[in-house]
């Protein structure tokens, strides 16, 4: 981090404690506020009022360091270390096709997403809404994904947000699946979204309460849009952002003490044009890495960037925002990278052939920014004096021999020879190639029958149709 | 610079330091042998071998810091400094049109693009081969295009290198244009390239004499393919481009001490399936990182990654490549950026619809990597608090209006709403209506008929059309 940046940081963390103490959040729960008050937190009508020590103290208090634990433990996944996990795209309600046709999602495409996740190396975590089934009665379409996603995939879980009642029936899954005792063991991610600006809802409040007593983690996730639910100019909503996770974070640890907590920052940009949200424009990420820099400055696991794209199709648009994107995600080193995979239209539409596609573009990313071997092999000091005294080339050369499928990149998606036809129809005709080989390669992971059967009866008690029971 | 990048930078010099020694660089001139024979370079048949001490003595003779002057001061380039300059495209033979189809480029492609890069403005430097004109006789083309470029651009200028010859009738073109005395005022910009593995023609070092004896600087690009030209591991491939670098450099010191350089690193990857150059892996761009690295070891300004992309049409991949190249730029602070606009199919055609979204991409980044505004108005305490009391918005209050222009970053290519038509089609369309527009922004720049009347002289003395002087 620059001087400047640190500067930068400082000045925004103090912006963000007068807004705590001077304008404070609305918490619009009775219950809630009853909470805060109780711990100490100065309450005026719906709106609660932090000071630095109280702010300062929840930090401390949050469990900042543990690992989220996979049915598999390959798939464990270590919260604020180096390591960076990505999740595919989250809460698109829209499925964007090949010719750039928006359709509505199903829950066949939920599956199917299910699958190619828990199919792909690039994945440790799978679920979240991976595009929201439509053809799922809304009232049970959040315990159907968290089901969906336990029964086909056994990396660790990304839960889904309905409120109290449906988290606690997804608490109840992962009793059966992990074993009674969960409060030990975080097993879920829990995406908290704020009501920017300065607000929470009853509903979030309410699905705080069960996931911290149950020892969940929370991933606190304030999306305040530049320009439209918060402040047009980055720093002031970097800080608005920045305020309601503190402020979430006081209110988790007054909850349960000690609950996990990843900074799940997620300030976006209004494109003043139409007011749509404007997640992939050099603004968004300028605020993604300034909230990256703010994580590391409390010490918490840091979600940034992603693979976000504004485009409505796959286009050379949909490329450079999505590679952008991740690329600051890779040099901020994030810990969590949502919406990495498959995003378009603004989180607006899922599309197949971009999910692959972005696939390949982290591949590309782990293989850029992973350490350079610098071994004598490497520095292949014999096979230049070898080719150069005997005027050959290095084509032939036993060291390229040696070494031909350990050091080149390659894709397995992009194409890179001269067809004949559309460029674009060869690429989507590659990717399609490549979902299908990933498809193939499917397993449905172990779960016990007696398991099985338990989730199966939750779903059927919730009112899960047996025809898309039948289909997980 | 992390430790462990100081560390493989440190193997990777004295991994080069080695090879000039023991392996030595062909120079393909007599000229030129008797010419390191007399600096104390010991040479044995066509190959020199270099000490440590004649290389970084060569290193510090060299100019590295210096001003490369255009005919309007605004132009002016400042090499070796944290200012980021990009030239186009250089080199392709053919165009690919918008549907994938390629052609071969023709001098009506040249001019345009000459037109486009000076009325952007992206670019401080105009020139290089910005597309190989396949109707210009091949024996003038090199002066055609720099002829070309003085006409219809003040900005700095890329010269192209063809040879002793040619050089000499460049440095005669440019006495016209700067005046007289052109040895103190560095004024164009030349690209040396080697013959890897570890060697130099003779036509390149006799370039090399003209322009070093004319003040010119060098911009040393030697660009061995790893697995080709260069041996397959990463290490060992920017070990060999670094020693020819440096190999050249102590030659071009020798022919005039104080030759302004730029670090000109531009190793590549072979595709292992068909041999053809790779420039937009993540291979590529870790060779250009370190590249990047090693110029700020040497003290040298920097040229480093670029736009490239190896897909075959204007696609999302096209889009991730690029991206991906330019993000490399940026964050490793490269002085000079080549080949970072239009540049499809690994260098071979030119794209006039990336050519204008690679600008919006530069754009893109210019934003992201600037400093963030962390002023009281930028800070928006103010606007918070009257938006939470209240309980507005912050699309209506008067920060937003007073800013609206300052701080979202808007598109002038990319589209961003949802269309009907086909994504591609849309973006391409996007795409043409901006080159119109700035093609119809294009000014011709003041040039004396005096001037203009040597220039055409000295083409029509070699031979160029009447019909083509006309269209310049």
């Amino acid at each position: 981090m620059t001087k400047r940046d640190e500067q930068i940081v400082e000045r925004i963390h103090q912006n963000t404690l007068r807004i705590l103490e001077e304008v404070g959040m609305a918490f619009l729960s009775e219950e809630a506020l009853e909470i805060l008050r109780k711990g100490g937190i100065r309450v005026e009508e719906n709106r609660a009022y932090f000071t630095e020590e109280q702010v300062m103290h929840a930090l401390d208090t949050a469990v900042k360091d543990f690992t989220v634990y996979a049915r598999n433990s390959t798939y464990n996944v270590k919260m604020n270390t180096e390591d960076l996990y990505i999740t595919p795209g989250y809460g698109s309600p829209s499925i964007c096709e090949a010719d750039g046709k928006v359709r509505t999602a199903t829950f066949d495409d939920f599956l199917k997403l299910a699958m190619i996740v828990q199919s792909s190396d690039a994945f440790s975590i799978n679920g979240g809404i991976l595009a929201q089934p439509s053809d799922i009665d809304a009232d049970i379409s959040v315990e159907a994904m968290v089901y969906t996603t336990l029964c086909r995939s056994d990396k660790a879980l990304f839960s889904v947000c309905g409120g109290g009642e449906q988290a606690e029936h997804i608490m109840e899954m992962l009793r059966i699946v992990f074993g009674g005792d969960i409060e030990k063991i975080p097993c879920c991610f829990n995406l908290i979204s704020t009501l920017s600006p300065l607000g929470i809802t009853k509903g979030t409040l309410d699905t705080i309460n069960v996931c911290a007593k149950n020892g969940q983690p929370l991933v606190i996730a304030p999306g305040p849009m530049a320009g439209g639910t918060g402040p047009i100019s980055l720093a002031g909503n970097t800080s608005l952002a920045n305020a309601e996770i503190l402020a979430t974070n006081v209110y988790a640890q007054l909850v349960h003490p000690g609950t996990p907590i990843v900074y799940g920052f997620a300030a976006t940009v209004s494109d003043m044009k139409n007011m749509n949200v404007s997640n992939a424009c050099p603004g968004f990420l300028k605020e993604a890495r300034y909230g990256a820099l703010l994580s590391k400055k409390y010490g918490l696991a840091c979600r940034s960037g992603g693979g976000m794209s504004n485009a409505n199709g796959l286009t050379a648009q949909a490329g450079v925002e999505s590679a952008m994107s991740l690329f600051e995600s890779f040099s901020e080193k994030a810990n969590l990278v949502m919406h990495a995979t498959g995003s378009l239209h603004s989180f607006n539409t899922v599309s197949y052939e971009k999910f692959i596609m972005d696939i390949e573009t982290i591949d590309r990313m782990r293989y850029y920014f992973s350490d350079l071997p610098d071994d004598d092999d490497a520095l292949a000091f014999d096979a230049i004096q070898e080719v150069a005294e005997e005027g050959s080339n290095f084509i032939t050369v036993e060291h390229t021999f040696e070494r031909c499928r350990m050091d080149p990149w390659f894709s397995t998606v992009s194409v890179h020879d001269n067809g004949r036809g559309n460029p674009n129809e060869e690429l989507y005709a590659s990717a399609q190639k490549r979902i299908e080989k990933v498809l193939e390669e499917y397993e449905y992971p172990t779960l016990s029958q007696e398991k099985r059967d338990a989730l199966d009866a939750i779903m059927r008690k919730l009112g899960m149709k047996e025809k898309d029971i039948a289909k997980v």
